[in-house]
């Protein structure tokens, strides 16, 4: 049976967090006078975890470093059962104070709930390493090696400092790590009895429909791919329309599709074509080939991957009508993720016990929860951001909104947790 | 009354057509290995207008220069009326042997074949200074400057060299000439009772209708602009269709009706978009903006100055429907240049005497005899270059056809001149 819902000093949260997300957009914590910038290794980097774990001693957490920077943070012995919160802390290369970094301060500020209202509830603090790439160009870093989702030549060759070219190996040793035990990573999740990372939205549904909380369900898999078209390049004034092979109109075609195909999908799913590059890009040239990438993404697996499947087929069609041939060539794909239906109730019954405007939805960004959901019961809370804007220093969230995510999350767990406790 | 035709040893002025253009690719004549690049005031364009020189003081040419470096080179006295013949001999920075070059050399063939026939037409080769643009990333500057279309203030201040920034004043200063005069210029025009310009065609219209000569009637007139498209970057993941502005799917529709108004105004009207530039142009960014140039030229000044209205107006009907907004601006534009139909007749004559397959055609790219095509009755002359291409060390065509190009132009001017001799 569910325990009795509780409602937080929801106004003091907000200042605790607050205070928390302006501390860590000062100058000891961001690489970059404009923006916040901070990834791993880095002594910006280190002063946030710093923060972090001497405000999780003083509730009495024990603290523990994984064998290549991810922070750990537990109120039980190694063998005891606890609930996982938590998110990552370093940020985007031109990035703002609250994507990752509100996430591990919500589950900072759930912890301290825990010890200020004597709620015992145990608990596991997570900050993953390196979740946007801005030091190794690898997004989800830390979380794909607790999931060994990686190889030990990439850590030892292939992933390499945007900074200096040297690779996370060395780098990781550097910092005092032991990256040749990070096998070892994969047991922080092993007392784990469930997980919720709470995140900002980085869209404009939760703002746009009035809601001040997103309960996740799954999170979207991918398709990212590019289609090359090869057409001829020609002088743009001496050239008659009739002897034209210009591969840009068939780019121009497929964008089109894809948003047509998109739509058809439903069920959320996505078709974005972000870039295009044609050669010889000049004002005066009809361009002979052009390059568009597709980002296409859904939480209906079939739905998203018979999109990327339809726009293959439909640029080979265009090109060929036009006399031109068209290339798919897909750069990386990754299967929707549904998360624990458990954990997914439990959220949403806090959600409406605490009376505030909250929807269930999905995520179309990918986050850590993806690398461990297989593993742990898991779900997601999202809170609203202005405007939708993200990965930028015009970021902007609110406290009160986190704190009201906190309340929740923690009410979730009381109740997740009763039959432990 | 016309002149009956002459037939030319064909085969040998190619021969001779084949070994200027083989010599003007050589090391000396290019500052590049892997293509011909020469330009105004370089000692690689200085020498290419010394081999002009010593072959036509051998035809007993009187040689002079313009005040900037435009070589004028004429077998009668100032104040004798005379027939010019020429094109530019600069070149593309990544440019081939035949563009220009093949032009001025074709003159120098005409005037060869008037000395070794004996025909004492009255002739005036004219080699125009930086067609291409490369010296000052200014096109047709030479023959602007004789047509005084371009005002002092840029040439001592503005236009300014590519590779070191200094003015085109101080350049011309440092080779010897005399810019301060630039607007003497315009006589080396006062004598001129015609102008016939020999040039490659730059597409394939030739090539692909197996015709060996096409006699220009007019030189298309364009306008260069680019539409802007401001919707809202969002995250491509995050973002649900229904909740987007992309800019890039305006940008997309204003393509593919680019080139239906352009085939619907007929006459030749072309309309190309050879730029796109997306903000941020990120896999998995909706794109905010979309920049997209466009070229729309044609002979019916009507009819290409109708598709710049429609597309602008479009673009902006296009970007409301989708809540966004776009902008049209214009970067330049030219009118369209009807050529004299007294010099088009004579070459179609002397084509058509030729035995050889010809049409008569319109120019779709800018040319030199656009800026003194008022003042002096011109025509131009073209021959195929393979697959269309220009502008590229690919760049080929047939002396054989220049040979032709020849003959055309000497029984043009022979029929022209008659009542002048």
């Amino acid at each position: 049976m569910a325990a009795q819902s509780l409602t937080i000093d929801r106004t003091k949260s907000a200042e605790r967090i607050e205070r928390d997300i302006e501390t860590l957009a000062g100058p000891d914590y961001t690489r970059s006078d404009e923006a916040i910038r901070r990834y791993a290794y880095t002594p910006e980097y280190r002063n946030t975890l710093d923060y972090f774990i001497r405000e999780l001693e003083a509730l009495d957490f024990q603290i523990h470093e994984d064998p290549v920077g991810t922070l750990i943070a537990r109120n039980r012995l190694a063998g005891e059962k606890v609930f996982g919160v938590g998110s990552h802390c370093d940020s985007n290369r031109n990035g703002g104070k609250y994507d990752g970094t509100m996430g591990v301060v919500t589950a900072l500020e759930v912890c301290r709930l825990n010890h200020d209202l004597g709620l015992n509830l145990p608990l596991q603090l997570i900050s993953f390493l390196e979740e946007e790439g801005s030091g190794f160009g690898q997004m989800l870093l830390g979380s794909r090696i607790i999931a060994q989702r990686v190889t030990e030549e990439e850590l030892r060759e292939k992933f390499r400092a945007v900074d200096d070219g040297r690779s996370f190996w060395e780098h990781a040793e550097e910092a005092g790590y032991e990256p040749e035990r990070w096998r070892d990573s994969i047991h922080i999740l092993d007392d784990l009895s469930g997980w919720i990372e709470l995140h900002i939205e980085q869209a404009r549904v939760l703002q746009d429909t009035g809601n001040r909380i997103g309960v996740v369900h799954a999170i979207a898999g991918y398709v990212h791919a590019d289609i090359t078209v090869h057409g001829r390049g020609d002088h743009a004034g001496a050239t008659p329309m009739d002897f034209r092979q210009d591969a840009s109109l068939v780019a121009a075609e497929c964008m089109l599709e894809l948003e047509r195909l998109a739509k058809e999908a439903g069920n959320g799913t996505v078709g974005t074509v972000g870039e295009i590059e044609l050669r010889p890009n000049l004002i005066n040239a009809v361009p002979g080939q052009a390059r568009f990438s597709l980002d296409i993404r859904g939480v209906d697996e079939e739905g998203f991957r018979g999109v990327a499947r339809d726009i293959a087929a439909f640029a080979k069609e265009a090109a060929r009508k036009r006399g031109m041939t068209a290339d798919y060539a897909q750069r990386q794909t990754l299967s929707a993720t549904q998360l624990d239906e458990r954990v997914v109730a439990a959220l949403e019954q806090a959600a409406e016990a605490s009376g505030e405007p909250f929807m269930t939805m999905h995520s179309g960004a990918a986050h850590d929860t993806m690398s461990i959901a297989d593993r742990v019961p898991s779900a997601m809370v999202f809170v609203p951001c202005k405007g939708g804007i993200s990965h930028s220093p015009e970021e902007d969230a609110d406290s009160a909104d986190a704190a009201l995510g906190a309340e929740i999350m923690l009410n979730a767990i009381r109740s997740l947790t009763a039959n432990e406790r």
